[in-house]
């Protein structure tokens, strides 16, 4: 049982990265809505939490188990119960040298009150021209 | 009265790039919820219709008149009621030589099924490091 939280959205984020790290996949979609779409790469989208939990857990073997998430900057705008998320989201692994990413966040407020994420899009405008038709 | 619309993002958009170049602010704030928020520059936002009317008036007059905006490259992330634009947003104007700027915008529809701009920022990471307090 989830109980409700008041965390703002950065707080939500930093459990988010410290859920993938410790790869906690139950706790990492427990900040995500039912319908969220991540981008896999540019291009390649998931979509619900099943999509997504499937594409964490081929994302860390990608990084040998080892990936480290950090975000070097950050701003959120707010309106009502919709946030965007700008950040500069540092990932790194073992022999993966450290990327940053002009990383794209959208927020919405559940009933609850709780700020879960709908949209997950690290990869910014690198995904203009090559999106999904 | 307005007419229930059943425009894609991409199709708001337009509109509202139109309604800015001709100085139509009634329309363009058709296309923003009540409490929507615009980064009038790093630093600096403006939040609901009045605030906003203001800002796109004075923005007017700061372009002489003059300003053009168009998309460079635009793609449309949706989950569910909310939508995230990722756009090359080309800003110029008489002697003013266009810049393009890394965009981002999120949709929510409406229950009337129409997508309104909640938060408008054309200025896309550059607002880290420069947010209100």
């Amino acid at each position: 049982m989830l109980k409700t939280n008041q965390n703002s959205v950065e707080q939500q984020i930093e459990i988010a990265d410290r859920a993938i790290m410790e790869k906690d996949y139950d706790m990492l979609m427990s900040i995500y809505t039912d319908d969220a779409v991540l981008v896999v790469e540019p291009g390649r989208n998931a979509r619900g939490k099943e999509q997504l939990r499937n594409a964490f857990v081929k994302i860390s073997e990608f990084f040998n188990n080892g990936l480290r998430v950090e975000q070097n900057g950050l701003e959120v705008l707010e309106s009502d119960d919709t946030a965007l998320v700008l950040a500069n989201t540092v990932v790194s692994g073992p022999d993966f040298p450290a990327v940053t990413r002009k990383a794209t966040y959208v927020f919405k407020k559940s009933e609850d009150g709780v700020w879960l994420c709908t949209i997950d899009n690290s990869y910014g405008h690198e995904i203009i021209g090559n999106a999904i038709a």
